[in-house]
C-alpha cells in the first residue's frame, strides 16, 4: 500500500537542501490540509504560509535557530483561533447554508451545540480544543507531503509567545501551535536521514479490549 | 492525486451497515496509525481496539447512544498516557538504543529534554500535550481508512471520565481522548452520506506571510 511506504519513507528532516518545492506539489499538500476533518467541521484554525527567506530567518530566531527553517522551501504555521467566538460559528453556519442550500433555521441546533461548547469552556480550554484540531491537519499534511516525496518536519520546538508577537498573531485572533517545514532532505548533512525509524511494536502500541 | 480524492470521498459517517472490515484493511489502517509521527517520536499514547459488540454497546451508553459505535466493525479509542513518567522516557531510550545500536550514554541529552518537559509541565499540561499527539495518529488513521475505502468517524462526542471508568483506563495510566469507528457507510440511512463537503475556501484558510 502506498501510504504505508510513504510513512516509512518520511522522517522529521533536520537538514534540507534549500531546493524549492514545485507549485503543484505544494498545492496538493495544502489542499490535503484544507480538506482535513475537524471536530464538527469547524476548522478553528488558520494555516500561515511563509516562503520569504528573510521572514523565515526572523522566525528561526524564535525557534532555537533550527536550520531546516531556512533550508526549507516553505514554512507552514498552524495557528489556532484564539479566542473562539459566536461570530465564527455564525460564519460557519452561513457557509453550510450557502453550500448545501439549507436554511439557517435548520442549523440552529448545530450552531447552539458549538456555541454551548465555547461558552462552557475557559479560554484556555477552548484554545486546547482548537489546537488539537490543528494536529489532524498536521498529520494529514505530513502524509500528503510524503506521498508527494516532499520532506516535511513537524515542529513544536519554538517559542509560541515570541512567534505570535513577531507575526502580530494576537491581533489577528490567532495563536501559533506548531510549525511544518517543507523541502528536500540533505542526506549528506542530516544524521537522521539514514536512521532506523523507531516505533513501539504493535503488541505494545495497541490493546484489544473486551469487557466481560 | 489519490490522497485528495480519498479525502473528498470520506466524511464523518453517522450510520454504518454493520459489515466487517477485512483484516488486511484493518491491519493497514492500524499500521498507518502506529507509524504516525509524534513530538520527539515519544508516542505518548495507546490505541485501544474494540471489536466485541457487547463491549461496544456499553461504550455507546457513555457516548450519547450514537449508532455508528455499534453499527461499525471496529471502534478505536485513542488514549493518552496520563501521567507521563521518567520510566516511559527510559523505555523509549532503551528502544532507540536497541534498534539503532547506539549506547544509552549518547541519548542522555535527548532523554533529559523529554524529562525536563515533563517535569516543567503540570499534569494537565502534560495530558494536553500527549492528547495533541493522538490527533496526528487520528488524522493519519482517517486518511489511511479512506485510502482503503473504509469509512471512519472521528468522535469527541462521548463522556471521557465515564469511558475511562468503564474500561478501567486510569489504572492503566491512560485517559481517553477521541474515538474512531471503522466500518461501511449506510447510505440509505445516513443523511450526511450525500451532503456536500464544507471547507473554508483556501483564500480564507491560508494566509501568506511576509514581514517587511
Amino acid at each position: 500500500m502506498g501510504l504505508l511506504q510513504d510513512l516509512q519513507w518520511r522522517y522529521a528532516t533536520k537538514r534540507m537542501t534549500g531546493a524549492k518545492v514545485p507549485q503543484d506539489k505544494l498545492d496538493t499538500i495544502l489542499e490535503a490540509i484544507r480538506l482535513s476533518p475537524s471536530s464538527m467541521g469547524f476548522q478553528p484554525y488558520t494555516v500561515l504560509v511563509v516562503e520569504d527567506l528573510e521572514t523565515r530567518k526572523k522566525i528561526q530566531a524564535v525557534a532555537f535557530q533550527q536550520p531546516q527553517i531556512v533550508e526549507a522551501s516553505h514554512l507552514l504555521i498552524f495557528a489556532a483561533w484564539d479566542p473562539l467566538s459566536t461570530q465564527q460559528v455564525q460564519a460557519y453556519m452561513q457557509q453550510i447554508a450557502d453550500e448545501r442550500g439549507v436554511s439557517m433555521d435548520t442549523l440552529a441546533g448545530f450552531a447552539g451545540s458549538i456555541n454551548n461548547m465555547i461558552s462552557n469552556g475557559t479560554p484556555e480550554e477552548n484554545f486546547h480544543w482548537a489546537a488539537k484540531q490543528t494536529y489532524i491537519g498536521l498529520g494529514i499534511g505530513l502524509a500528503a507531503a510524503a506521498s508527494e516525496k516532499v520532506d516535511a518536519t513537524p515542529m513544536e520546538g519554538f517559542m509560541p509567545a515570541a512567534l505570535d508577537e513577531l507575526l502580530g498573531l494576537k491581533e489577528k485572533g490567532l495563536r501559533s501551535v506548531s510549525l511544518m517545514t517543507l523541502g528536500f532532505r540533505d542526506t549528506a548533512n542530516d544524521p537522521l536521514a539514514n536512521a532506523k525509524k523507531v516505533r513501539r511494536p504493535k503488541e505494545n502500541f495497541f490493546q484489544e479490549i473486551v469487557l466481560s
